[in-house]
């Protein structure tokens, strides 16, 4: 979808928590937004448990993949079920080693505090060789940066705080600095009274109008008795004014069509979405 | 996770709403929930675009995998870029063929309501060749479902209503039929006043006390200022007393080790967690 940029990133979720349905993965919701906006193209989501050989089975899939950017979130802690970096090490075929600069970080937080480095806090300054540490401003556990084969990996904590705190001090920067020229324009249209299978060929029509554009239409209740249908449309270009300009074009012509075919049609902000 | 029963399943998600974060993938912890609870094993998570070939991949990587059952969710409609079935019969090598059964299906829900049945609505009955359809008692795309070598292949729509209502009818029967003979208890506590890598050395010895119980932690706050653990303890067991009696025996375990050092600790209901 988007601007095919050549810049894919792979999202790898660690937990078991996610696999069984505990908890809902909203981390990879929030990075797969915040790496679309930067205009990279999310093109994989993979949830492993909390195991050495399946976290290691993830990270070896996205490297051999055409992934610029690999994040994952989970693992990242001082617990038995934190394997992430273990994980990651196996993938690489790399010794896990104690990093003194992740080290340092780590005994900083806890002497602070009066505490001791115990066995299980100094486990989170075991870092894959070649591997550099992310200071987490949120939390203890540091982040991990490793570069190889032209590709960044980046393993970030479980608990959303941290990882949004060291996604946005860290890797933002940097993600903008070595990522597309990309920008990234949306609309959102509601429709009332066209059941989606009469939609589908007005939206092929509209897309036509632009090459980076992107029609994805959900159908809420239900499709024959009172149908809703909200459309999410978006552009990505080399230039903020080209995807508004691409992105209005289509989003007028949609209008148009469903109007035509009788439907009542509202456009929206993003968030009454 | 849980007791090691050999039906693993895998979750496949079809579409980029997931990936860009428009939409959090709740399709996804509802049926491992789902399926965690039938006493299967899930496995793995893969997302990926509404692109064929990226949905032939995960349902390759699947279906070379030991996943007793796959189920998809999304891209089965009638827009263009519903290619779910398209994206599985390149996985199997097979064409898409219209399916009578299916046809007659999405006939009957049209045409009562007095509408044509048009090329989009039609594209809902080509199914790979060997598929049965579902019925969908919410929607107007059957789901859809393929028995090979020895695994199951579910696909059904994203729409979660309907995705809730054909996986209740028609999968949870049969999945309780064919899968294990499992029962699944848990308990839920919540500690204050322990940091989590001071509560990890008192969960490795609490868990030794279960041969399938499983401890998983979710630190909340800060872990320095004012720690906040939550516990979720589950067991799995060839009798539901089983499950209660080991799942009861590593809590009060867990309880004790953590109040003996120095933590206020709760039992909470599933609701509060």
């Amino acid at each position: 979808m988007g601007l095919a940029t050549g810049f894919r990133a792979w999202l790898i979720t660690v937990g078991n928590e996610i696999l069984i349905g505990r908890v809902v993965n909203t981390n990879l919701a929030w990075l797969g937004r915040k790496l679309t906006l930067l205009g990279y193209d999310v093109h994989r989501g993979l949830i492993v448990p909390d195991e050495i050989d399946d976290i290691a089975w993830a990270f070896k899939t996205a490297l051999s993949s055409d992934a610029k950017v690999i994040i994952s979130t989970g693992g990242l802690g001082p617990t038995f079920d934190d394997k992430t970096l273990e994980g990651l090490a196996c993938a690489l075929g790399v010794n896990l080693e104690l990093n003194e600069e992740a080290l340092e970080m780590i005994r900083e937080k806890y002497e602070g505090r009066g505490l001791k480095l115990t066995e299980h806090r100094v486990k989170m300054a075991k870092l894959p060789r070649g591997a550099r540490p992310i200071p987490n401003p949120a939390g203890t556990a540091p982040g991990v940066h490793i570069e190889l084969r032209g590709k960044h990996v980046f393993v970030l904590p479980g608990v959303p705080k941290e990882m949004k705190a060291i996604f946005e001090t860290h890797l933002e920067p940097l993600l903008k600095r070595i990522g597309p020229a990309v920008y990234f324009a949306e609309r959102f249209l509601i429709s009332k009274g066209i059941p989606e299978s009469s939609a589908a060929p007005l939206i092929e029509e509209a897309m036509k109008l632009g090459r980076a554009v992107y029609i994805k239409s959900h159908p809420k209740f239900s499709e024959l008795e009172g149908p809703v249908l909200e459309f999410h449309v978006t552009a990505s270009a080399r230039s903020r004014e080209e995807a508004e300009r691409d992105v209005e074009r289509v989003t007028s012509k949609l209008r148009e069509l469903l109007s035509r075919h009788g439907g009542r049609v509202y456009e929206v902000g993003s968030d009454e979405f």
